[in-house]
């Protein structure tokens, strides 16, 4: 249920409103719009009846959601989230947020040499996996903690925010203190203890979407981070498995708007993942900022044929720059700029 | 088996290495390009060995080719293929070409103001529907020939060429004096008898992509036109099947620039059987062109909501307009314009 | 709209209701029912009250179809179809119907010799390709002719039955006097021209599902051949399209239950290119039967490697014969039998 | 790496081969075989040359392993793995093993009463959700601690095991007392760190099919699990995702002969996920069961309309036991029986 307050509404009424839903044991969430209050009403008790809620001082009108997803939900902020961040970076605008980096942080200087690389590109976020979800237990599964520091290190020499995985609970604390995004990888989409542990956090999370999630599931995950209280999610296409074997994943492009429709929250997309082949990442990449798509995310090595994974997907350094140059053609047409 | 004839090859001796290869049971297809003439040699009989063709006089490199396509491989014609139409029409070049109409001819005041909006806002060819392919029988399956003359009629007044989709061999000599190009649809796309009767046709052959088909098996299908002699194939991405229950069909946009690396075949998008929803149809139109497509197919009638056939997908007049306003900001981002 | 005549209804108010009917522009399918008659009405002009219909001498019951498809429906014959064949063989009944042989007919040699192992193994009908439908223009395309008349010379010295695919209309005529049951396969199963040409033919149709087809799409596929007046449509279940790598398709086991729930038609399964890989066509066999199937199509070969196609999932005819006895067990287990 | 010891090695021949692979960063995995002795060698270090181990004293045969799964894999245990419960039973040798129950844990009331009918019919495992992955955060999410109490009580009271899902790490403590089998629900088929901590557990793990994962992967899922030491892995085949609206999930029914033929572990099916339809899983329980597999999870409950979860799919007493019936004819003639 959303309400919605009167322009007029003073924050007595909307301070009684909040009390009289909370005493039927329900949850209520506000956001503040350019010229009202919402309040999103969610729980597991029964919602009250539209009619009563809507007798109450102050109230404008009350809308039921007969979505899943209820914070995250369009109605709930008509006008579309904008995470910022501490340098300014600004995600859901008018900007096209870059994140770029190696799959996984290897050494010193593999993490230096390529966040100089994408910093001087126009990225404004360093990405890199230091725990890392593996299909075989025989393979590389991370620097942990060192890849973390390295990670934070090599950004903070040239400026850019971090961005990392989080596999389970007990990793949280250890990250927070290195990185400014938590990322939840597509095979966790469903994790939904470590989701709700993340509602508690509060640093946005970069949520990407299941490799057979639909669209409705993957709001439903940033459902589970917003009802604890964590309205920064960005969410992330990243390819859908399906019968085509040509490539990886099949990127769903039409996700973009058609989530840009059902919610206002953030989306970004991952052609590196997405398409699984490095000569195909530019031309999705355009596509996705053409479609809509709030930035990207891309994987970089300054070795690709040695990474330790994921190294056919990785850009070259020029690649990845020429790729960024393309864009700042592309994104005006559709109304957006890179920083 | 691609032979490349040296740049100084005499005429003679082109003549005579196909003779050569003929008289060993194979169809030699020719292919004139900039700076030498390729050789592509095909069929079911065995091929010579490679030591052989390169002996002979003229022959500068023998490529055998492992792909299951031949004619339609990138190999075969490098630089890319063109077609060019009666009224100046070139497909497969700069140009951005947009093919837009209703989904059924229905009626002569439909088709003429549709032809009329469409031509307007900068499509060059007329789209229709005469002969429907409707899952149940009980669907109007189309106005038959009636609805060719109306096409034609309405594209000639608006300066269009014409597109219409043929669903049997039958049909094909009746469809020719109405039609610039003859589409192929989706659930045809494997009709190898009809493949092979558009084979020996001189006019160009729209082939759509199945909806649970490969981009082998697309190029496959070209192939089968293209072995008969008719080279002029443009291959359609229209949306397959998978989980995803939000959207009619998924959009594969990264099918356009894996069709580009491996054939030299034109390929446009079909947004509207794509997405199953005008509303989606501008972003993945956006998006399609932004990934290297050449151009687009796009369902508009002067009524959707009374249309016999496809009325949610089919965009009214002005969202079509100024769709392809868009993409003339868009086009040269990629390098391309609109006519 | 089903019209359910009074079991004590007269020959001549049947007529008078059928004649009230067609003069309305619909078409009537009279179905005999142990008890009662049965109409079933359709066609693309409107359907009449249901209540005039209600008060015609003779009537029951009357009741709307919402289903698309109509004589495909279980309400069309609620007991289930049984189609008689000349050798005494009934498909839909407590029989399990097995129809095997080689994918392509290749010589005398080959055919008869397979058609004598399958004969002694079980088999009731004999398959076989004389028109292929191949991806590949360069592939084998079958003898044509010649195929029907070695596959029919084989099935009498055998006292088999041919089935045997027809792949556009133009084959029909040249089929009928070899075949008993024309196969249409899965990459034609939405070639609407050719089905309702076999909707004017008068021997049953084994109609495949397509390789991405829902099963409503494959029962209005049945629909097509049926409103034509051809009720002997047995559907066969051959695998669709999924993500899974390890199988050539997966078997839609599910579809054989489902089908019977919404309709009277008999289904078969195809365990051989619904798994492509001879080693798991007999527990899928084993399987489909177990589900409710009422026959299998087996690809069976006297020398699958040196097959011109679809070798490696053509079962030796000593495996073959293995299968068909361990069947022998599992039928009863379901209610059914072995010829 | 696999180690053939000979059937003569001295079981101080065999210490000695463990202790050089230990020393060289591998670690080693035994297997008594009915004759001889096998040793699974895995880990990230580089294995050694063949022909050096080869040479060991007591070495019968090594093979390298070229599947990315080594302890899963068929080499390992080719006579394949049987699990010993307490009460007798036993999973993966002739008897077919059923698991039923409701899908969570309500009442007391509920789970008694469905615990005796499940019992009465032949089940040997109560099954029931004590945590619930739930795709909403304000659906029900089960009782929790109080649940497992239930589930053992009434387990203990009727002669059954228990089986019941775990969702993390922080669970797998609270939950050992209760349960026989862990579970390990589809969504966290790819939480690789619960696979880890569940590979130091001494119970057997119930690791289902992830809803897109392919079968190699699987496999992988059930490597973390034995790489720490816990070989008990059964695995569970319940459906995948494709196209097909007329099904929750498309039964994978030709995985259960994929993973004989790969794998030496357990596989069971869960025909009520794996169909979303209570009408249909018994069709479904008998293919599979027909197919090769090991045992059947089904869900049961006492006033299906009235679940808290999962209701459509739920059988009725009845009709649970009128399937378990079913299977006492189908079991014998795949060589299998049911206790």
């Amino acid at each position: 249920m959303i309400v919605e307050m009167r322009e007029v509404a003073s924050e007595e009424q909307i301070q009684r409103v909040s009390e009289y839903l909370v005493n039927k044991g329900l949850d209520v969430h506000r956001s503040a719009c350019a010229r009202q209050t919402l309040l999103g009403v969610v729980g597991t008790a029964k919602a009250p009846d539209v009619r009563d809620v809507e007798g109450l001082p102050g109230v404008g009108d009350v809308r039921s959601i007969s979505s899943h997803f209820k914070l995250a939900a369009k109605a709930f902020r008509p006008e579309g989230t904008i995470i910022e961040l501490r340098n300014g970076t600004r995600i859901g605008g008018d900007d096209v947020f870059i994140m770029a980096g190696p799959c996984s942080v290897e050494s010193r200087g593999q993490v230096f040499s390529v966040a100089e690389a994408v910093a001087r590109a126009g990225a404004r976020c360093l990405r890199g996996g230091a725990f890392k979800p593996r299909n075989s237990p025989y393979s590389f599964q991370g620097l942990g903690e060192r890849g973390l520091k390295l990670l934070r290190e090599a950004a903070d020499t040239f400026g850019l925010l971090v961005v990392s995985e989080v596999m389970q609970i007990a990793q949280i604390e250890v990250m927070l203190p290195y990185v400014d995004i938590l990322q939840v990888g597509s095979r966790n989409m469903q994790n939904f203890d470590l989701l709700r542990a993340l509602s508690h956090v509060r640093k946005p999370v970069l949520l990407k979407r299941g490799i057979a999630a639909t669209i409705e599931e993957l709001l439903l995950g940033a459902e589970y981070i917003m009802a604890g209280g964590n309205y920064e999610v960005i969410l992330c296409e990243r390819g859908i498995r399906t019968f085509e074997p040509a490539v990886r994943n099949t990127m769903d492009i039409a996700a973009i708007p058609i989530v840009k429709m059902l919610s206002h929250l953030p989306i970004v997309a991952d052609p590196s993942h997405g398409t699984g082949c490095r000569d195909r990442v530019a031309p999705m990449a355009r596509a996705a900022i053409a479609a809509g798509a709030d930035g990207l995310l891309v994987e970089v090595h300054n070795c690709p044929d040695r990474a330790l994974s994921d190294g056919p997907q990785s850009m070259y350094p020029d690649q990845f720059e020429s790729l960024v140059r393309g864009l700042r053609v592309v994104a005006p047409a559709v109304g957006r700029k890179l920083a």
